[in-house]
């Protein structure tokens, strides 16, 4: 009832091979699937999925890329410079038409500088919530924070173009590019093949209970790149809010609120409230309490597949209040509910080097992660006495 | 250049049917892959890795299994009796051969014992460290806390047969089944498609430079369940290692260690050390650091696939230690490396229920996570005044 | 120049006599003050302060009590008969005079039970904020949970009668007394010579800047018992304010919030931040941030005796919120300040058995401090082996 | 039974007077001790302590100093020349006969060189636990790091001469003073009247069972500036030790150990382990788990005044080891125990500046305390789209 031992050491080469021998990877390795001389896994052809190692991912153009959003914050006088520069760049160097939002264009600053009317003549122009571009963008260069890109995610609900982002002053999580070279690193985008990170996000869907009367409800859906909050608003007092795991109850959050963030959300207000800190490739849901009551509530991180439903608690005498990456704020009331799954659109990111090393650069430089002081806490014997 | 809205409402649709009509479901959906109307993922199928859901992920039997390993605690009198029964039912009953470590036959109140004679006459017995077992086991029983199970890990190098796991006491996290209903849980295993969980296991990989005269290095191998553990050992003095990732200096541990741990150990001596608590599920690795020096050395998660290498620092004063799974304690000194990847060999551990809530209930049973008393903090003016 | 061994002996015993031969005590010892041979302290006596230790301290009256205040939670069933009983007991068989808040009485369970008019009768009835009942009540007894005492701490900014706290559900923080003896416990409480904490409480000054015109100043000098609260109120956005410490600036909060609380508070909201939990008798402030956007910006506890000063930054592009011990919720502009000091006002609390048994039980009662398994999780060799 | 209004309004504005006009201070204001109109705190003269406080604590010389120990941390070869420098200062300008410890000497670097020996001939050398200094140095410098201050408190374990430390390189929590106008500075201690803080030690007491057979005990009386730890040592099991308080059972810590530590070691190897931080003018003890079994152990201070107590717990399957400022690590077996209180010999540390600059200079160079990017995770609507 037993292998010779020959074959075994073969079959033991060749798994070491298969499992050991691989580059720069991201995905872990394939798990063999036998267990033992007799127990397998039971195949399931329909639960298979088949999926690229993050390490492996990158850009490509079906086409050329043609139509480029400029998204810029507003109000930064230190950003008018770059913007001026990247726009002339990109309509008269590379042909590319340029859309900007009518509010960009309102600053009298841009608006009023003649040696530029030139260049916005030729801008395609949108409106918030009022125009769809969602199908007309190729691509999308952000010049501001973190902020430029949570607005970009949020403009599609969708497919997103890919994002390439520039900060102007400090380094962001979402930011990686230095503005000096922007010339090269833009064209090289356009020429494609470069190492792109996908973001996951949220899907959120919010059921409001409209109308006590015909029960009628109001819907929204939402992407989230960072994270959904529920808190306690402008109260002073706890929230109370359900919270569900693919239809069961898991616990109730008993504090100041909860957020549910991904990966990429978890350097942000999640890390804020003690949340470990998530590689954006690492396909999880991460849940933290924001100020818990209780002091064993520790955050958790559960796989990337299961749906998530917040409700307030049947007894909870305040209501809740929801917000998107930070927007879009609305109270939750009894009998609202919140769901929550991972979008199956990402945000495909332009990456600066590639995911690894982006994100390390972006800990140590947004997040001051583990900088120290090299000095020994331990240090009477150590110092040599 | 723009679609007509009727083919896109139908993309839309059918995008909607394939990423949202799910089933319990622990793999995130696939995220799309073109992005915006012009840009792609470029394909690689060299990198595409084909994992079936772990929601859907069941044990079946190539042949029907013949011999059983129980592994049980020593010196627990508690045990006694329930392994004796569990022996007799697995030999007389089900016809099993059944595995038992020497050792622990040399308990008087197991040998001793005239009327568990005859089963005693049947049991294959054999010694750690000795003899291998590792191709002759079908399935694992263990009695007795998580230790059980991560000493069963130990014996199993490589392929590691199905593990069921009973709990005496309370419950532990690897340990989901009561002993009552022994029987009939055991003839299900037996008769095959009970729900399994994958526990990945981490590839340690230790090298010493055994000896300064003609450089030889020695070399351990280990898989380990919970996690590898480098730590300042019996000195006071901090340790200092450095942490590599994918051959890139990531950061230096300065304070008491590092764990390095499977999402499995993330509820075991991480969670002590400050984690988040990560499900099994999740394909990732955790690195927590102990009492950092630093006050911003907060844990971080990465991808399943990189690798990790730890040495001692060079301006490290004193050595440092490192134990598996808190066994195998051994020093490291300069020029010592240890390299962990995500092992392919993982524990395939039968579920109780399914994954999501034999872990949700071993969280609150275990670490009485959100345990909490229903008391407001804030709570003058809720208290109605 | 050198003491013969003889007399360094005897000096020797002496100190040690002094130090050490002491019975339950919470102040540390004096320390001596003559360092080495040569050096000492200079004398400074307007700046000697005598104190008596918190573990002596026991409750007297100067004249009989005959007025004592009931504070009742309001809207809760199960506290009607409890407190009817309390009351009928104070007013028939001590003759006290029973202060009642105007709304407890408005409850129709309470005005319009027949059989309890005889009492109510009797009552002395008084309206928040509008009238004083400072100087007129003996002492206090409050029924419900901590939330009573922070109210009942509210009605006294300046000295605050003794107080007896019952808790009708579960222990709390402030509520130390079981009902069920409370005839025998109130009895010893007129009685006097019980022993109480002196829970201290903050004194918190809030100047704004009424009008930009006339620059008229608005203050508000309120005592809060727990804690003051500066957070972003209904904004998703980070508040920013200024932390001054003697008229120096000591660090900018970017985060939530902050939370200054009394060690009584530091196991109310600051501990759900994170903070450390400190013993009500350690003459200490609290300072905790809430979601800190640094990772290093860990809770400090500073010395009793200084002032500290909040005020919004100057780049603050959101006001912030301030409230009470979780009431009177304000918003705070550019311009207005918070100015916080230890106050010269207590709260005299009528322990059950003494400060220290006191908020151990209620370490462990409210806040499950510590309740373990006892499961060893590095245990694979610990189980034997 | 009232007092009439205006006496009131009298008495009011007197206790202001007394509550609020102070100058800087560290020690809280004396609490009123008069309740309400009738209760008051029972006087009981003999549990009075008369404080000075420790914002007005300055150094004074009964006689002019002669005598001076140079602590310098040895095998540090950029501390030499400021060491010679030193000497030649206290020996050649200012008279004072300098201490060296003898192995300081051993160095060649200092031994050997010519132009030092006159300087070395008017050493006083001694030898660490051979020769007994304690009563003839009239003050104490150091220069290194904080271990040099840790090291020169353990030679006084009882009145420790003031103290006054130099960082060479970067400050340290205990070494606030720069090097280079050193020559002022060490003649404005020797005029004496400069700020000092008390740092408060704690006296460790292990009672050792020596011996089966005879029972006979063996005492270890120790001084520690920053903490005594009991930690599992070399093994890898947790360790379990029952904490007792004033001869109460207060808790059980299972995990890798305890640290207790004063006020000035909170910001060491306990902030390390979770702790906030405290300043060392605030009179407490501050106990915190060192990786804790249970998620809910979060850290405690307690007043100065208490005794603890640590013994292994009964059912403790391995031994623990302590230390002492991370010194003299040793054994601690069944039945022995360990008893902690506050000393009544502190620390006399001159300040740089005073005792509140001197701490938040500390923690902002020391841990990066708040350090921070001004940078908004919250921020997409507040970077103003």
């Amino acid at each position: 009832a037993e292998e010779p031992e020959g074959i075994k050491l073969i079959t033991c080469f060749s798994l070491s091979f298969k499992c050991f021998r691989r580059n720069q990877s991201l995905h872990g390795p394939s798990p063999v699937t036998t267990f033992g001389p007799k127990a397998c896994m039971l195949q399931n052809p329909h639960a298979v999925m088949h999926i690229q190692d993050p390490a492996s991912q990158r850009l490509t153009w079906n086409k050329p890329p043609k139509s480029v959003l400029v998204v810029k914050k507003i109000q930064d006088a230190s950003l008018l410079q770059p913007f001026k520069e990247l726009c002339v760049f990109l309509t008269e160097q590379k042909n590319m038409i340029v859309y900007v939002e009518s509010k960009v264009l309102a600053d009298t600053a841009i608006a009023g500088d003649e040696s530029f009317g030139a260049v916005i003549q030729k801008f395609c122009t949108f409106r918030e919530d009022l125009d769809d571009i969602s199908n007309r963008v190729d691509f999308i260069i952000c010049l501001g924070g973190d902020g430029t890109l949570l607005y970009a995610s949020s403009l599609f609900q969708e497919s997103v173009p890919p994002v390439m982002a520039f900060h102007l002053g400090s380094l962001g999580f979402l930011t990686p590019f230095k503005f000096d070279t922007y010339q090269s690193q833009v064209t090289q985008i356009i020429e494609g093949n470069t190492a792109i990170i996908l973001r996951s996000r949220l899907r959120v869907r919010v059921v409001k209970k409209v109308s006590l009367v015909n029960m009628a409800l109001g819907v929204l859906v939402q992407q989230v790149l960072n994270e959904v909050v529920v808190d306690r608003g402008p109260s002073s007092y706890l929230s109370n809010v359900d919270l569900f795991l693919d239809g069961h109850l898991i616990t109730t959050v008993q504090g100041d609120g909860v957020i549910v963030s991904t990966p990429t959300g978890s350097t942000a207000y999640a890390v804020a409230a003690g949340a470990s800190m998530i590689h954006p490739n690492v396909p999880a849901i991460m849940i933290t309490p924001i100020c818990p009551h209780s002091l064993s509530f520790r955050p958790i991180v559960v796989p990337a597949g299961v749906e998530l439903k917040i409700m307030l608690s049947r007894d909870a005498r305040n209501t809740a209040w929801v917000s998107f990456d930070g927007r879009k704020r609305q109270e939750i009331c009894h009998g609202d509910s919140i769901t929550i799954t991972t979008s199956c659109f990402p945000v495909p990111s332009i990456c600066f080097r590639d995911p690894v090393n982006d994100w390390f650069e972006s800990l140590s430089q947004c997040l001051h992660w583990n900088v120290r002081k090299k000095q020994n806490y331990l240090s009477s014997e150590e110092e040599e006495f």
